[in-house]
């Protein structure tokens, strides 16, 4: 009997939070109802509450999964000088949430959702996120490559500028990502150069 | 009895829309509805419909209103040469956004909850925006002042890196709005230079 709740567990978990992941981002976190999400993954209603105590519970799981996500990738990525610890950073950022457009979308809109002990959670993952940018312009300040005069603003200004390629690029537009890549590494270089 | 109901509609249409607004970026549009609003304003459900045929025209009238205020207030800024321009448009685009953080919200979170030729209105008034930028942008090539390879892109991340002041800045906090705007300014200054 445990062995069946597990094995369930395991296909149905990973189902509830890519359905609950699309309905949130299409209709917004308190629009959806944990009636539709079961009816998305195709249980009933009572049955979601074996694998997940409300909906407060899926959108925290689904913003930490994210962050774990982007965290996990970019551990040990830490080679070189502050210049192309810049440069992989700047790439790593676009590629990965490029790849993720409702985890992105969700991640900045349904802050206001969650309870404050979740959003202080998810808030020092995000934190570990940038104090790992804010490193490399540190170093980079100390190399004497960068002239960077508020270390954590331009920490938030490069990652806004980086989140804007979410909002408009489609594969097989205008441009390709290498080349979108190559426009916003010359656009941050330039903006922290010394 | 025109008149009372041109004065109602003076007083009431701003109350609406400013309720429909606080509403709409606390909870989502989806999730807020016409009964709310009308609980807010302090009138019946019913008397809302004098006012606004739907939840669909008070989103889109927020968002109309939002963008010809934007427009409005940037039109005719156009003296001096690219460089002078560029730091009235970085200076404009702060300030401006800073004081309506719930329009900025929603002017990009309930993008998709407009219909097609509601979005597709709001686009081309955001769009007059981006070509407002765009076109300094392209002066500033022609004077050799500066070295984007893609005005369109450069546009885009220079909007977004702005945008993301809304998400951090809170008066009073450790940098003054003039500060703020400073190292701003510097970041885009350089990220464009020649």
């Amino acid at each position: 009997m445990a062995r069946t709740q597990g094995s369930h567990s395991d296909i149905t978990g990973p189902r509830i939070q890519d359905a609950a992941l699309r309905l949130f981002a299409q209709h917004g976190f308190a629009a959806v109802s944990m009636r539709q999400i079961a009816g998305e993954v195709g249980v009933q209603a009572g049955a979601l509450y074996n694998y997940t105590p409300d909906k407060q519970s899926l959108l925290f799981g689904l913003m930490h999964r994210h962050m774990d996500e982007l965290l996990t990738a970019r551990a040990g990525q830490w080679g070189g000088d502050a210049l192309s610890r810049l440069r992989d950073f700047v790439s790593f950022h676009i590629r990965f949430h490029l790849d993720r457009p409702d985890e992105v979308f969700i991640a900045y809109m349904e802050l206001r959702n969650l309870t404050p002990e979740n959003f202080a959670t998810i808030e020092a993952l995000r934190r570990r996120y940038e104090d790992d940018l804010e490193a490399i312009l540190r170093a980079g300040v100390s190399e004497g490559a960068f002239d960077v005069p508020d270390t954590k603003i331009a920490t938030l200004a490069v990652i806004a500028m980086l989140n804007g390629v979410n909002t408009w690029y489609r594969a097989g537009g205008r441009l390709s990502l290498d080349q979108v890549e190559g426009i916003y590494w010359d656009m941050v270089r330039k903006a922290v150069a010394a």
